[in-house]
């Protein structure tokens, strides 16, 4: 059985294929679109405070980036789990616990 | 047993909890730190050809994306692969594939 | 004498020609430098109240913006308070004082 | 005689204030709006090459992110000019003509 990640790989593929859409899926205009639904993610935020934002549209804008994301990564073919796990150690080690603990310094602010 | 999304998202509340960062973590700058980190992401692409990117560099802030989008679905106790499916399965109706073969058209501009 | 808006743009054509970056500038990476530095404005504001974030920083991330806004303009050789100016006037019709007072509803929402 | 900068200051003045905007306008938001139409300047390229984008929909998307960026700058009483000025001044220390010539690395690539 698929995994749920895989499952979804598989239909934004057969999704693009069905349009002819590869011609334009370069990892430089997939990126784009991505930072235009996360723009489209912040203006449900815009003018607002963090709770008066209808979680409706939060969560359909937030799906597009998660979409988008998915695409960019397997167009290069990467496990996205794993790239993430990779990232998630890695910020680990720029923020220390005992240094970023309650501040919220970006961690060439830290020292 | 967990499964990866599962795994990762308890890593980030772990990774989130030790470093007392609940406090800035409300949706709204989340989806911001998201957005700034796509905009990173697009960074890699700047001035360049798409296939000029450095593919090291471009899975390191996909992984930053990625990892505040879990963090944002998660705040809002959301089912990652599911809301997904959902957007999917409207996008599909959105661009039905007679209208929106091999051209680039957004949704509302198809006819 | 020279308006303070065509010193900045003679300035900084020569400030491009003299690094040979004209083989760089294309609109759309223009485009995408500019919302760039939008996030990098954006960055000094996360995690904070609006009344927190350092002035001196929006300031410069502010002018990155502006000098970039200001170059894609030249590009298509337009004048840009005219095109201000025009968009200006557009955006009071879509937003009547009498439908648009009090509230941050986007122009579509309004009725 | 007022400067076209000092006339559309205040005609962006007198439009927010007709409509009671003041109480949305915090620093923080406006960078936030600023960066979303730079997302929307950035979808007119999406897709497509440089020289396909539409010529009036760049215009108008350009013009609403230099609204904001008047307005924030307005917020903070900065002159508009001045800032643009010292930033071009301070990139042409970052960028000396030798090293950055003919290459687009970022100013702490350069060596």
């Amino acid at each position: 059985m698929n995994s749920p990640i895989d499952d979804l790989l598989q239909q934004l593929r057969q999704f693009r294929d069905e349009r002819d859409w590869v011609q334009f899926h370069n990892p430089k205009d997939l990126a784009l679109a991505l930072s235009i639904e996360a723009a489209e993610l912040n203006e449900v935020f815009l003018w607002k405070r963090p709770e008066d934002a209808d979680p409706t549209k939060v969560r359909e804008e937030l799906a597009d980036v998660l979409l988008y994301a998915f695409q960019l990564a397997d167009k290069y073919g990467w496990d996205i789990p794993q790239l993430m796990q990779e990232k998630l150690t890695r910020n680990a080690e720029r923020y220390p616990i005992d240094k970023a603990k309650g501040n919220s310094l970006k961690y060439n602010e830290l020292n």
